[in-house]
């Protein structure tokens, strides 16, 4: 192991020489991210080899520091009891994450191979979409019935001491007879009554809650509204069944913000990672190139029905491709803004038209500058005040149509239930593409004598 | 007060005709996303008479339920000591968030009318960057020292029972004689020994700590390591200051993952609002389109640079924009695959030959089939096999470049300490652009005749 080496080298290493505490001691030794790069990098024989020594616990723990999509991959490819056996030490929400991105007859597969507790409680909560509270929640919590005491709490704390290490111990929820949530205690509230006290006389009655197929939205504006530390999730018989932890519901809104992100960038059906074959790669990208490349088509056939009017005037050949560019950017600006006004709900998607107006302002301004700009830049460059007055008109006109369509496609997009992640950008493109080449080349045509 | 109203009109006509419990039940009845999205509808002058008419209370409220940017805006328009007994009626890491957003001698206006406990404590904050524990970190926990007992501990949770009401005390910190922190306890330990027993005896020694400066990143990873509901913050001299929780980290990443998609999209200056004056957003979109607006330049020369064998061949102005964009989504897509990459740490900035290789295939291939697709289109459309072959020639050549470029860029830019999603799309752009508008012009220079 010289210095010099990259991490995977020396586990490919240790995988081939080394002894198994070796190769624990060694990835053990690794930063949460260096494990995973260092996993991500390895062949995809090395890696089962890897999980194949590993112990189901030390498995488990780097298949907790890499990404979903990544961990179910490296899982997938495993035999199905030792993938169980390395799902069973992952912690419930976790371990539904990763089976959630997997094939159903896959994860079914491991399942049906776990420990039956764990393997009822994964379907029980794959049962719910991973954005609503059934989804978001933890499934270990304190939960003691109305008729119990504070003496019953400490028996039951005392004698579960190691598997209660990982709850989060702010809240001790008490049940009626019937099961249904009846209340809540803050674990100090232990301390001082005599210990003979009825959880009932002490509780919080009537806490806040919130139900299992509660949306992410809901959940948001839940945590916004109370500062609190967690919230328990309850089933249509008004029975427990978890609890959301802020960081959680954070955790989601970072998700759907970078898939937001890649789907805006052109990566569709689902995360890459450069460590993926090359053909998955070449063609999911491909797959939206290709809608992309119809879209072009479209836009570039206003080129070819003005032909005429751009042999006899060539020098607009170097303005088309700005003017579509430039009002592309303009729109973009004001998707941009719809898009964080939506997620921060300052604005409704059925208020198309109060957006409409407030972007035609900025369009407006920000068309007669930049067109101001352009028009000087193309009659300094020919001496020809006309092609300027086209260039800077046609500029001014599509900054316009780009700078509005942008602000109000995300809100449409939104309501025909259509994502303005994915949408958008092709479309605004399309259309900015296909208005600035018009507007070039029709006010072109419009005073061609004079270019 | 009619149904069809908004609430903003709603809250405009309490204002001039109402009482003020009218207005603020009113308010109370809103959910949080309804007020902030209310109270930004209202003119600035309706925004002032509402934060004079409300309770402290009633405007910490709403000033918690907008984003920080809206909340100083509104705050800074108030007269400083209405706009301090505001403030200190927010949480502490509200309250340095939104006067950091402030320019200094507003906030520091505002400070100096606040009770001088809080607003000390408010500068101390304010001394770290906002992306470090020490500016992550709340500073409501509850420490003891080491020659306490538990009896100390539960007289004082009694006493200030109201107090530590909005406290996360998962955790008891214990601080040594020199105000080191040097154990940490859970609550449900206090439960169990006899009330006289010391701290020290039951504590958990040299806890888990990060210091104050650490920055978001060792946090991040400290959370994905250790899966604890908070991690108390140290400064120099190892006195505990804060505790970081997991749900601040996730909310930090998130604010600067919305911030990178804006300025992405050419949205700079901060964030905008469409209920922000004209001026500051038209000019603020207008300071980054024209820095465009000269890079489009730059591209469009290599037109006219080509001039003569673009009037020879006016067929392919059709095709110069579509090889430019198409180019330009395959970059982009390398892009976001990077930014990806590097936020999870899969890669680092130095491994720019490992990225340009995973590029290259991809680049190979995606130019091979697309430049196929469109060389196929260009040959029906006019018949002409060497358009075909220029077109579809340039594209796979622009593609390469374009995607091997954009995979590269974020790691170049990230190792000379520039934003990657600031200068990433327009860099790339401008160069795909010019490669673009080259080797179409160039490659149909070269068989001129056949065209």
């Amino acid at each position: 192991m010289n210095n010099s080496s990259t991490p995977w080298e020396t586990i490919s290493e240790l995988l081939q020489s080394g002894t198994r505490p070796e190769l624990a001691r060694f990835i053990d030794s690794l930063g949460s991210y260096e494990t995973a790069r260092a996993i991500s990098r390895l062949t995809e024989e090395e890696q089962q080899k890897l999980f194949s020594l590993l112990s189901p616990e030390d498995a488990a723990d780097v298949i907790e520091g890499v990404s979903e999509a990544q961990a179910a991959d490296m899982v997938e490819n495993l035999p199905s009891d030792q993938a169980a056996a390395i799902m069973e030490e992952l912690s419930s929400d976790h371990l539904v994450d990763v089976l959630g991105e997997m094939d159903d007859d896959i994860s079914d597969s491991i399942l049906a191979k776990m420990d039956k507790e764990d393997a009822d409680e994964a379907r029980m909560l794959l049962n719910y979409a991973p954005d609503c509270a059934g989804g978001l929640m933890i499934s270990e919590f304190l939960s003691f019935r109305i008729d119990q005491t504070i003496q019953d709490v400490l028996d039951d704390l005392q004698s579960n001491q190691a598997k209660y290490g990982d709850y989060n111990v702010q809240y001790i929820y008490v049940a009626d007879h019937s099961g249904k949530l009846d209340g809540v205690l803050r674990m100090h509230n232990l301390l001082f009554p005599p210990r003979n006290t009825l959880l009932a006389d002490i509780m919080i009655r009537s806490p806040l809650l919130v139900t299992d197929n509660a949306p992410l939205e809901e959940l948001r504006s839940f945590f916004e509204e109370h500062r609190l530390f967690g919230v328990p999730v309850v089933n249509t018989k008004q029975q427990m069944v978890g609890v959301v932890l802020p960081s959680a519901i954070e955790e989601e809104v970072n998700k759907q913000k970078t898939r937001a992100f890649l789907r805006l960038s052109g990566i569709i059906g689902g995360e890459e990672f450069r460590t993926m074959p090359l053909a998955i790669r070449s063609s999911r990208r491909l797959s939206w190139l290709s809608i992309n490349i119809v879209l072009n088509i479209m836009a570039a056939s206003v080129i070819a029905l003005y032909q005429d009017t751009l042999a006899a005037a060539i020098t607009l050949a170097v303005f088309l491709p700005m003017v579509s560019d430039m009002s592309g950017c303009s729109g973009n600006q004001a998707v941009a803004v719809s898009m964080r006004e939506l997620s921060l709900r300052l604005v409704k998607p059925k208020e198309i038209i109060w957006v409409l107006l407030k972007e035609a302002k900025v369009g407006i301004i920000n068309g007669i500058v930049l067109g101001l700009l352009l028009g000087t830049v193309a009659y300094l460059w020919q001496g020809n005040i006309w092609l300027g007055v086209v260039v800077g008109g046609a500029l001014a006109a599509n900054t316009l149509v780009s700078v509005t369509l942008g602000g109000a496609l995300p809100l449409i997009l939104k309501r025909v239930k259509m994502d303005p992640a994915l949408v958008s950008s092709p479309l605004l493109t399309t259309v900015t593409d296909m208005c600035g080449f018009f507007f070039v080349l029709s006010f072109a045509a419009a005073v061609l004598p004079k270019l």
